[in-house]
């Protein structure tokens, strides 16, 4: 039988931080944004609708969890969040997914959405550790 | 006590289709995608986290019908949708509304997000009146 593996595609702008009860959980490894990926342990998903609604429910509850840990981020960081964004697209990477990110009005992108604008920035040693164990703390992972 | 109403701000882009158990939704009117907007009745709210656990619960839900409403909407215009984008962004209008789109390979943005991409096309009378139908027959509207 299948068994769940996140696509591979999200080695290239993501590492693992663990796992919720539902879903595998990944920091986007962009020093912009505290950004956190979502990714339901499922084999074949691709919409929110392919979920069962107890599923749909604890996605809502984790994405909420993944809002307050970026918020963490933020504030460990110096930079507070001031407008969360949540979206699940998958137009290039089709796995289910949902993105949470911490914006501010001085962002690289506001009021724009983050996708493909500007490059990746590499974290610094420093601010990935603070950054992880902030958002690490919040999920309790 | 203040009541609900859903930002002016709305009124350029979209027009209303009717009221969910929990949320006023709003078809946008541009011509390239199927794209409803869920708003939450209720005031002050920003964050899916202002909700509670039981409306969080409701919006998921709705949100799963609001993406059946837009397949019905792609399919009776002879587009059917191959990708639903949700998302809650709200960096512009800060009033937490959730957008839900089909996407096609061959449409106007593929694969990036819509929002900010070219300019709004009008519907034509007939479209508008079929789309609207296919939605509101989904949504019991």
């Amino acid at each position: 039988m299948a068994e769940f593996a996140p696509d591979p595609a999200f080695d290239a702008g993501s590492m693992v931080i663990g796992e919720l009860a539902l879903c595998h959980v990944r920091l986007q490894t962009d020093a912009r944004w505290p950004w956190l990926i979502l990714i339901p342990r499922g084999v074949g998903l691709r919409e929110i609708e392919d979920l069962s609604a107890a599923d749909r429910a604890t996605l809502i509850a984790e994405s909420v969890l993944a809002g307050q840990a970026v918020r963490a981020m933020g504030a460990a960081l110096g930079r507070p969040v001031e407008k969360l964004n949540m979206a699940a697209l998958g137009n290039v990477t089709a796995q289910l997914h949902l993105h949470v990110i911490g914006r501010r009005a001085d962002d690289a992108a506001w009021p724009a959405p983050v996708w493909g604008v500007g490059t990746s920035e590499a974290y610094e040693a420093q601010a990935l550790t603070l950054g992880l164990g902030a958002a690490r703390a919040t999920l309790n992972l």
